[in-house]
């Protein structure tokens, strides 16, 4: 068993492909996103009164697709932040980031979801939870890196404080989620608002300082 | 604030990243427009004169996918042409760079929204409209790279004159949406035109002359 | 017809193309595979049982695309692992590439048939069937790579189990597919555990002692 | 006029973003194919011999997508190739490579269209006359490349039978399409040989001899 795991920490694969195969979910994801709006269907196709209602109709799906991109790309960033710290990748270290962009590539059906029902609370509180369970992989493939495959020069910089700083998104999701059961725009609200924390990725001292 | 300002300004992310993310994006969005051109539907599946038939009445979404190929291509060169003239990577371009991608990932939406109703002006307007903001997304964009990251060779050859060209692309979109309060016609035929101006990345001086 | 054939083996073609053009297709097949989970229809709105029973018919779907995801990691850490033997790209080499990635590409179809009708034997089978296939083509293009294109330091290390190893993942795919015949619940318990033998590549001896 | 033709001649762009952008392009293009494989609908959902039927009806539908992808790597394939003669990018290459990669990209449409209709000889033509086409903005791509842009080691190796090799494709593709005139299959037949002469990229004779 122990030998089996071991192999986990073996093999020095390249990161180059890793990065280019993570950027290619990363923007195949931000890119289906926008699928979810679709040309409506007009009775009267030069109507400019009634294309105008069905855009208006599209406003939540709009929303739902702002919010995802932003934190999608807040995911992306922290990634390409994440990965410039480490020595080299594992087998451990890859399959971590593939059970990661499992999450990332789920995420267009929960916005699909929201978007569409936007004023049912199950829709909405599930988009919160799958970003929650996202923001957990990154801690799991953060703290991978950081455990096993930190470059030396960097061992003394980064502390404790900057898996504590990614519980805090967990936390803010999860929230979001929970205040469905009260008032979904306070939840659409939540969710626009939590990769905002996260807009500059989780600083190390030696940068903060 | 200050503080939380300047760190926009640090980081030395790889822009080979950020490149490799902005092509997947570009790449995604030019070959997803293709969607929009559905099979039609036969009542006679072998007939010849009813495929012709179908295929005319997909002139308009043909002439819509072609005009934003076009410009998203143009939008990819000129985005390759700026980032040369970048020194590397902070988060304060990352995330200029993202909202860019998030106005190109957009794009497929009004072309849809165009080829179906190519009579109906508020269609045709928002396709403009949407060019323009783009644009503008892109002037954001390569004046922060300018102001902040610019390569010490470069600083002598990139003049102001740069910035201006990419302002004619912003008016001649919003001439082509406004057009559609007159004429549609007009508005793709300016739609068509405009990325013919920007066939060639804004010239620096250096290169001019 | 030997001269033609040989000329496959000619070429010093770039491995970095290949493999950037292999990780495209990889990232967009696993997230193209969640364009099958589709938002249902609801007829009130808002009505939490109603989507949370939706969602619950979803579980076949949701089931099918994690089992496919695991599976095209699988393959893309083994396409991984396996260009980093080869001294370099020759035609021959980019074809059985091209071939391998034809049946990648095909993994929506089979994923998608058996999400849909997760209790027909024909759907559940087929996808066992393609699996099959694509561990037959990676075999093809593995055996190509250690008999023609072997980097000389690694001569020593690959051993004939490496090989072996690959057919064990073809047999597990067929027995699931022929389980089919008594039970489906058995095949979709084969193709998610048959992964499992293969998180880590096939190892070179070198490695393993 | 000659000042703004003498602008594409300048610009040394990096091949490496247009080598990216164009594997991003290619790849979406033979995974995109596979969404025309669409689900059926079974009125007995569990049923073998239902489901059989219905996977059978598919096979023209399967057979356009074959030929398809094949023709996508073989133009993968020679773009690769053909991209190693330049020395470096300019705006006219990029421009012709833009071109090139919209007519790739509007490959899903006639093999959508090709493998619903496939008794239909517009539909099956139209599949021949787009894969001419292709074949000649490869060829200008090709030409352009050979003629501004080849590395100085390689201008004797080069020679005309080269671009002469790529017309016969043209010409293949042509006779498919004509051929629908008399008999569809004929021209299944043309277009899935077609590919077959080019599996090795055109040779320059320092490689034949």
């Amino acid at each position: 068993m122990m030998r089996f795991l071991k192999r986990f920490g073996q093999g020095e694969l390249r990161l180059n492909r890793t990065e280019a195969f993570s950027d290619g979910v990363f923007a195949i994801v931000v890119t289906l996103l926008v699928l979810e709006l679709k040309v409506p269907i007009l009775h009267d196709r030069a109507s400019v009164s009634e294309l105008n209602h069905r855009l208006v109709d599209l406003v939540p799906k709009f929303l739902s697709w702002l919010i995802s991109f932003v934190i999608v790309c807040k995911f992306w960033l922290n990634h390409h932040h994440l990965l410039t710290f480490a020595r080299h990748a594992t087998y451990g270290m890859v399959w971590l980031n593939s059970i990661f962009l499992m999450g990332q590539a789920f995420i267009p059906f929960p916005t699909a979801l929201m978007g569409e029902f936007p004023t049912n609370p199950l829709a909405v509180s599930l988009f919160g939870a799958v970003m929650a369970v996202n923001t957990l992989l990154f801690i799991a493939l953060q703290s991978y890196i950081i455990g096993n495959l930190l470059k030396p020069e960097l061992v003394s910089a980064v502390v404790p404080h900057l898996t504590r700083k990614s519980f805090v998104g967990v936390v803010c999701y999860l929230l979001g989620a929970a205040a469905t059961l009260f008032n979904v725009h306070v939840a659409f609200v939540l969710y626009a608002l939590t990769p905002l924390f996260f807009i500059t990725p989780p600083q190390s001292r030696r940068i903060v300082e």
